[in-house]
């Protein structure tokens, strides 16, 4: 186990230049712009307008503009808002990320390759003085985790599983505890969650050592009646990506966990012989295991992803489980009196 | 969560060249010389020689050479066998790793600075041809965990703390298969470690998406009857570094853990406010938690570190320690019928 010295001059936080043009390439299938659409959704804003290259037909809905258009409108960076199997930049795109480049817009990416590693953008960006901001890449000077207990009050969205409903869990659990006057700040994990935010910690491209200590960093001291509502990354449960489960849970020292599932998914994303834990073992090992940072961990209740259920179905299937489970089980993509006794139920002892 | 496509061409394996010619810097405390000395007593026939800079007195009792006598007995590198506060390169160290480039050896570092920081170490280094060989800097192309289950079996040293005898347990476990005939190898997950084996995952330098895919690529497919004997790290209870812990317990799929403790640490080392977990505790959780990679994981028995106890006061310890949870307990630093029921418990199902 190692020991960084960190100080507040090496720490270089991730903050995003926006208002942002979106990027959506040559891509056809909406699948692939599901970034660009969660932009759109969670913050909108932020969002001047939409630009594709030649073959591109997906549309967000929002303006198209030219890089030029869209810095005269006030644009600070192009945001690539796509993703392909490979996380590859495609050499089709190069010439629009160029001419952002030349317009004077930044340029800021969550794809595996790294921007600066494609020459023409490299030497491009230098010329003009513009930066290429990879989210993979963390702030520099991330320190070691201290377990300390920190003021303000945490929720994290936790899960069965990866990829199903964590980060829109959050994002709709904030946008609730806002429309109830609370202070809230989503804290974003992944590279969809800082864009929208504009901020945040790429905890899956964080050094183990210091996974807990980015956590711990990503939801600093606040006042007392304060919430961060943090992005949970994978799973407990899941083979491959544990290990920044129990960093983020440990570091971020939740108050209250919601756990997120998609009804009907049995077996781990990805991976075949791994079947999904119950909604009781999820909650029960994330009580558990949280509890070493903040001995009063809480559920406050279930998010449901029921995109593939009729509203009928929905709703009766989240009565069912919230009598079965005795606690609030809610879609929070889907308003209603069961999101506002899950917002209750996270909120009780500030009530 | 992230999938990086990983390729045999893309991955290089951290095997360091030796034999070894031990620095020992201007150390005047033996404490600062730990990895020395860990060398000389696990790693001698890897050891050529050592040497000093102006003003150290700390000494391995291995033959005092040059660069160029040690060269001339066939060591390939020099190794920095010394610690300090910040895990700095001194100046006053650097005529000696010069000389000893120029002499032909290449320089292998577990220190938190990077070798070819250091900007006369790479010069010189880049004029004679010779490598600077950052242990902390893990290989490239580690590819994501699958769970997949792989042949052979494996032992993963565990620990209710950091810094409490899992290294030297797992090494005393090796060298005590070994002498019954077993194939074993102990494979390493720190800077020591690494150093002793000449090989090995910095698991604790690894970014964490990759964490159990690191683990799972360190002990690979092998024989039926064949052990890996893997150096634990950290602990799932420490609120730091429990990421790093869970990801190698996942990716080791251990059949058996060794559950290390040293008597009468009572907190984390290093952080107030966090008590050391049971005994019963650390079992249970690092059972319950690897039984997610591999079903039939057990536990052999326990590892105490009794470097502080008399030789009286340590076995009737033990004896007490193993009545009490009906497991075998040893301290593998103390040979005798303790570590011989601690040998057989964790090999029974292939006895």
């Amino acid at each position: 186990m190692s020991a960084l010295p960190a100080s507040a001059a090496d720490m270089v936080a991730l903050v995003l230049p926006s208002p942002y043009l979106l990027f959506l390439g040559d891509v056809t299938d909406p699948t692939y712009a599901k970034t660009a659409f969660g932009l759109r959704d969670w913050a909108r804003e932020r969002c001047i307008g939409e630009m594709s290259c030649s073959g591109g037909t997906v549309t967000t809905g929002l303006p198209r503009l030219t890089p030029a258009e869209a810095r005269a409108r006030g644009a600070r960076s192009l945001v690539i808002g796509i993703a392909n199997e490979g996380g590859r930049i495609l050499e089709s795109w190069i010439p629009s990320l160029l001419s952002a480049l030349e317009a004077g817009l930044e340029i800021v990416s969550g794809m595996h390759a790294r921007l600066e590693d494609t020459p023409a953008l490299k030497s491009t960006a230098e010329r003009h003085g513009r930066r290429l901001i990879d989210i993979r890449t963390p702030p520099r000077g991330i320190p070691i985790g201290t377990g300390a207990k920190r003021s303000g009050k945490r929720l994290l969205t936790v899960g069965t599983d990866c990829a199903l409903g964590k980060k829109y869990t959050a994002l709709a659990l904030t946008r609730a505890f806002r429309a109830r006057g609370i202070g809230v700040d989503f804290r974003a994990t992944g590279q969809t969650g800082i864009m929208i935010a504009g901020t945040g910690m790429p905890m899956d491209a964080v050094v183990a050592d210091f996974e807990a200590g980015a956590a711990e960093l990503l939801s600093p001291d606040a006042a007392p009646d304060h919430w961060d509502v943090i992005e949970g990354q994978g799973s407990l449960f899941h083979p491959s990506f544990a290990a920044v489960s129990l960093g983020l849970l440990h570091g971020s020292q939740p108050d209250v966990i919601v756990v997120c599932h998609e009804p009907g998914r049995q077996q781990v994303i990805g991976l075949e012989n791994y079947e999904l834990p119950t909604l009781e073992e999820t909650i029960e090992l994330n009580l558990r295991l949280g509890r070493r940072t903040n001995p009063a961990i809480r559920c406050g209740g279930i998010s449901l992803n029921t995109s593939r259920l009729t509203e009928v179905d929905a709703r009766r299937f989240m009565r069912e489980e919230s009598a079965r489970l005795q606690l609030p089980v809610a879609d929070p993509m889907r308003n209603g009196p069961e999101l506002e006794r899950l917002v209750d139920s996270c909120l009780r002892d500030d009530a």
